[in-house]
C-alpha cells in the first residue's frame, strides 16, 4: 500500500531465512482483512509504502536449523502474530501477548512467499495437503475464524447460552458459527444486510436484529428473557457498538470485544452498575488452531463461506475496493 | 445529613412494618462508610436532609406476615441492597442487581431502629446472639468485608495467586484479608500510611508498595515476576487508581473494581491490548454473608480491626469529621 486507496502489486525480493527459528512458506492463498481498510481509508497513517496482509496458508519451503515441529512440504496455517508458544503468557493461552511476540508476516502475507518468525510456535501443520475445496476454510482459521472463536470463548459462550453478536463482518459472522459450535441455544445476529443475515442464519443464528442503538438493545432484551443476553460478542470496535454490546448483556453477563477499538472510551460507572464481565483483545488464534483445523478437516464447519469474492493476487487493488465499498464481505486472493 | 459537612443526630419516628416481607430491627451497631463522604464533601448532591448509613447488625424486633426464615430475637447481618434472593439474577449470585432491588436501609442505618425490606432475602441470622467482641467483625461483613471479598472473587483470586490491592481504605484492607483467605500466595498492598500498612500486613499482605502511578506499577511488576499480578483489586474509584490497577495486571490477568467510579473513563484500546479481564460493580455481599459469618463466628477472621474509632451514635458528626480528615480508617457507631 503506497498510500490511502493506492494498492499496487509489485515484484519484491524473495524472503529468506534470517534466524534459525524462521520458516519460509510459499502461500497457497491470502486475503484482505477489515483492518487493512483502516490505512486504505487514511484513518490509520503509514509512514510510506507498506507490505500488506497477515492471513495466510501455504507450504513450508525452507526451515531454519532450530525448527523442530515442521518439515519442508508441510501445509501450514498460522496466526497474525508470531509467538514462541512456550513462554508463560503463551502457555496461559494468550499467544498474541507472547513475551516474544512479533508480526507473523513482516513482509506482508498478500504475497507469493513469506518469512514467518518463530515458526514452531506460530505455524500449525494440517494432517496433509488439503483438497483445494478446504483452502478457503483453512485460510479463514488464520484470523477471522480464530478471532470470532475467541470472541465466543471470551464471552463465556457454552451449552445453552443466549448469545448476541454485534457486527456482521467476517469476524461477527464467524462468532455466530463459533457460538453454535460451543453449544449456544439462542444466537442473535445484529445485521441489516440481507446477504450477511443469510450467512448468519446458515452459520447458526436463530434470530436476526436489524435495529441499532437503543432499539437494537431493546430487541435483544425482548428475545433474551427481558434481561439481555448471557454473552455478547462485540466485533466492530466503535463507541456505538461497544455501548450496544454492554447494554445488551444481562446483569453480570459476559461481553467480549475483538474488534480493535478506535478512539473508544468506556464509562466506568456504566460498567460498574451493569456488573458485566468484560474481556477482549487481539485474539490468540494460535490457541484454537489445532481444534479449528480438526473441525475444518472433518468437514464439520465451512468458515470459508465468508469469502464472497476471490481474485488473483494481481488484482488485489480491486479486492480492496470491493471491501471498502462493502460489495464484498471478505476477499480471498488466489496465488498463481 | 442536612448538607455538606452538616451531620445531626435527631429524633425521628420509629419505623414500622409496611409490607408483609419487611422486618424491623433494633440496631446493635452501625458505622460510617467511605461512600458517605461523597455527600459530606458536597461532591454528591443531595436534595435535602437525608437519613444516612447502610451498614448494620441488629436484633429482629418485628417481622411481616410473609417472613419465613427469621424470628423475633434473631441477631442478623444484612447487605446495603435489599434483594429477594430468589430471582434469576440473585440465584446467579448478584443480589445487588436483584430484579426487586431496593435500598436495605430506606430510613438510614445510622439509627437505633430500621425497617428492612425483603427481609428473607436480605438478612442472614447468626447462630445465636454474639459475644460483644464479635459485633465489630459481623458489622464489617455487612459491607466492607463483603465488598473486599467480592473484589477478590471478581479478580479470580485463588490458591497460589499473586494479588495487588489498589486502595488502603477499609475495603482495600479487607480485600487483602479476602485474598489471604482465598489462598493467595503473594499479596501486595499499595499504601503510604503507616497504620494502614501495618493492618494490611496483619491481614495477610506479604508486600507493601508506597509508590503511586507508573512507579507503583513498576514496583508491582518487579515483585510479580516482571509481568504484573495475576489479580488486581481496585478499591478507590478514581481514574488514576483504575489506570494503576489495569497496568499492574499481568497480560490476560484479572482486574476487579469495587469502588464506585466517579467520572472515570476506561480507554478501550488500552484494555484491548492488555487482554485483562475486567469485572466489578456493587458487591453482592448477600452471596458471601453465610460464609463470612461462619469465618467470623469461628474466630478465623477479625475484619472488625478496620474500625479504629468507636463513638456513640450521638457523636456521629465527630465520626464523619474523623474519616473526612483521615484520622480514622472507619468509624463504628455504638448504639445505647
Amino acid at each position: 500500500m503506497h498510500g490511502p486507496g493506492d494498492v499496487r502489486v509489485e515484484e519484491r525480493a524473495e524472503p529468506v531465512i534470517q534466524l534459525e527459528t524462521d520458516a519460509v512458506i510459499r502461500l497457497v492463498a491470502s486475503c484482505i482483512c477489515g483492518s487493512d481498510l483502516w490505512p486504505y481509508r487514511g484513518i490509520e497513517k503509514q509512514s510510506g509504502p507498506t507490505p500488506m496482509g497477515h492471513e495466510y496458508v501455504g507450504i513450508v519451503e525452507q526451515i531454519g536449523s532450530a525448527v523442530r515441529t515442521l518439515s519442508v512440504g508441510d501445509f501450514v496455517v498460522g496466526s497474525f502474530f508470531a509467538s514462541d508458544n512456550t513462554c508463560v503468557v503463551c502457555q496461559a493461552g494468550y499467544q498474541t501477548a507472547c513475551l516474544h511476540r512479533e508480526p507473523a508476516a513482516p513482509g506482508g502475507a498478500q504475497a507469493e512467499w513469506m518469512r514467518v518468525p518463530l515458526a514452531d510456535g506460530t505455524l500449525v501443520a494440517t494432517p496433509g495437503v488439503p483438497d483445494p475445496s478446504l483452502v478457503p476454510h483453512l485460510l479463514a482459521a488464520s484470523d477471522v475464524l480464530g478471532t470470532g472463536w475467541f470472541g465466543a470463548v471470551a464471552a463465556e459462550v457454552g451449552p445453552g447460552s443466549t448469545v448476541a453478536v454485534v457486527g456482521d463482518g467476517a469476524v461477527g459472522l464467524l462468532a455466530v458459527l463459533a457460538a453454535r459450535e460451543l453449544g449456544a441455544e439462542r444466537i442473535i445476529a445484529m445485521s441489516r444486510h440481507r446477504e450477511r443475515q443469510e450467512l448468519a442464519l446458515e452459520f447458526g443464528a436463530t434470530d436476526i436484529v436489524a435495529e441499532r442503538g437503543p432499539d437494537g438493545v431493546a430487541a435483544i432484551k425482548r428475545m433474551a428473557g427481558g434481561l439481555g443476553a448471557d454473552s455478547v460478542i462485540e466485533a466492530v470496535g466503535t463507541a456505538e457498538s461497544m455501548a450496544q454490546a454492554l447494554h445488551a448483556t444481562r446483569p453480570a453477563g459476559h461481553m467480549s470485544f475483538v474488534g480493535v477499538p478506535h478512539g473508544v472510551s468506556l464509562d466506568a460507572m456504566d460498567l460498574f452498575f451493569s456488573h458485566v464481565h468484560v474481556h477482549g483483545g487481539p485474539a490468540p488464534v494460535r490457541r484454537f488452531l489445532p481444534d479449528l483445523i480438526d473441525r475444518i478437516w472433518s468437514g464439520r464447519i465451512q468458515p470459508g463461506r465468508v469469502f464472497d469474492l476471490a481474485l488473483p493476487l494481481a488484482e488485489a487493488a480491486d479486492g480492496y475496493r470491493a471491501m471498502d465499498e462493502r460489495h464484498a464481505i471478505k476477499v480471498l486472493l488466489e496465488l498463481p
